[in-house]
């Protein structure tokens, strides 16, 4: 395989996240090195916990970095001049105080690539709870909006949003204000926003994923996509996600001449919601993980079936392993579906809003 | 890509390394699993330091983990059911304490699969120290001896042979009578021994790679394959290695009916040293390293260049700069390079020494 084989050029990424021993366990900086690896990335891991699994196990050992570590890692790179990343991602921070520290990091970073705009550019998924719940402590918001002003493209899910921006989103109408209040009031460039869930009438159940680049006079640009669920919890996707859109996003700018070298990748007013590279990358990324995903869910059936034929009825013990085998049947099957990572093949399209 | 375009069957691999930063820095467990996931491998990588970059840029920043964290990341993989490793690789171990953690390990997956000869199998890359001198603390070594006997493969360089043989290897008959010591001593059933560079005179500089399969009678079975040196001091090759030999080693006896059954995958007696799976995997091991690494030998001298047309004479600064642009110029080229790593050409035979 020659460069052409990949979809980027070279690109060096330090990336900010968890690490989690579990190999199939494909969450956090497991899952979103390999996937950027394998798309051509040089990575550079600074792994910001050690957990033996994740904890959807219910049970995990391990230990978090403090924030002075994971300053001092990245002090070890800049003293040997080893600090020319292209990309930044960050995911899970372990408190207000590694929060603080990556954005001292992002803002290093960005301040050396002042001269050349477009030089740098910062992923941020601020990964706070789900489904209305904090799972991280209190402080963490604050220390998180104090990073957003400094972020390119940031990737809450929906409730994250609602944090972030203070508007509830209950339709179509709160959540373009939410998307609205995040550029006007942090000047963020590009969002995405994952997991959207909106009381709907009937319909099949399916997921959306809205997306917006701002236009010059901080207006957003608005375009969704809408998935069908899968119905099954699999841990990693968010990181999965992350990574796909850091290395997509990317690809798609790389196509679009001269927009590399502007600030932040902001294309021009002209350019429409549902022509924006955000959008094309989006739609690759999703195609990614419909792939891998509904893979997953087959095996994973399997995997149960062949559990539920061996295993059956020892009271609560045996609960308690069902659930450990319905964790364990769910991980992500990363490694040998690389073919979706690769080669997507787009079927859903972004849509205006 | 389908299951038939990897190499080997589904495996699990627990990889118990160090884990640097630097993306680029492909050393310990971050050149190890991505050279083992890349070819189809599920590993779990339990990292025994996380440091900013390699020791070879002379300064470094980041923590170890004590041998109880060690023990303790393993102990909640096994409360969770994640123990169902087929193969385990360990690397490099920040102390004597850990090496005994690691052994304590191997030995409670070993002991799991007493009922299935073959179902687990340990790759132990003994890592103390190269060209005559020790970079471990001195208590590592009766460590690592104490290990040797639960090893199905052990991958010493020469002085690491030298060190847990007794033997100094100063010709081919004492090479012999090192890996004959190692097979009756301690029953360890494949050896490797790399980077041997034995005094020759006059001809082109050359290394020898020399590997042996325990016969029934304990007696070697020894083959040795010559490859032309690059002349560039390369950090991880060794990390490489061992994460090549593990994939290609369970390839080769998983093309040989019946082997993979066997305890410890060592083939009946009438199998001939050249004919011996070690061989063959050897074989394709150096082809895919002897790809990357001409790759990267022609990238470094590129770099170096441009380097040295932009950095000129800052005396004592500038020194320490050219070291450290060298050490930066000299990363293995992984990423972009992974079609040496899937589609070795080999070029090296085994032969009889």
């Amino acid at each position: 395989m020659s460069d052409s084989d990949f979809p980027i050029p070279e690109t060096n990424v330090l990336a900010v996240a968890s690490h989690v021993v579990y190999g199939p366990s494909y969450v956090g900086n497991t899952m979103a090195t390999f996937v950027m690896q394998l798309l051509g990335c040089e990575v550079a891991a600074l792994n910001t916990v050690q957990f033996s699994n994740h904890t959807g196990y219910g049970q995990v050992k391990g230990t978090r970095a403090t924030a002075t570590e994971i300053s001092d890692l990245y002090q070890g790179l800049k003293d040997s001049y080893l600090d020319d990343f292209d990309m930044m991602l960050s995911g899970y921070l372990p408190g207000a105080a590694s929060v603080e520290a990556v954005g001292t990091i992002a803002r290093d970073l960005k301040y050396k690539a002042t001269m050349k705009p477009g030089s740098f550019f910062w992923v941020l998924d601020p990964v706070m709870g789900d489904n209305g719940r904090l799972y991280v402590a209190e402080d963490v918001v604050p220390a998180y909006k104090l990073l957003l002003k400094d972020a390119d493209l940031i990737l809450p899910n929906q409730f994250e949003a609602e944090t972030l921006s203070g508007v509830k989103i209950v339709d179509i109408e709160t959540l373009k204000q939410a998307i609205s209040t995040l550029h006007e009031q942090y000047r963020i460039p590009h969002i995405v926003i994952t997991s959207i869930s909106l009381p709907t009438s009937g319909a099949a159940p399916s997921l959306s994923i809205v997306g917006s680049t701002i236009a010059s006079d901080a207006k957003p640009r608005i375009f969704g996509i809408k998935i069908p669920t899968i119905d099954c919890y699999f841990s990693g996707t968010g990181d999965m996600f992350a990574a796909l859109m850091l290395v997509r996003l990317r690809e798609a700018v790389s196509n679009i001449e001269g927009l590399m070298s502007k600030p932040s990748w902001v294309s021009d007013d002209d350019v429409e919601a549902t022509e924006l590279p955000l959008a094309r990358a989006l739609e690759k990324v999703l195609a990614s993980m419909h792939g891998i995903l509904a893979k997953t869910k087959e095996k994973r059936d399997e995997e149960m079936d062949k559990f539920n034929n061996r295993v059956k009825g020892f009271g609560e013990e045996s609960e308690k392993r069902l659930k450990l085998a319905q964790s364990k049947a769910a991980e992500v099957r990363l490694v040998r579906n690389e073919q979706y990572l690769k080669h997507p093949e787009v079927r859903f399209r972004a849509e205006n809003v």
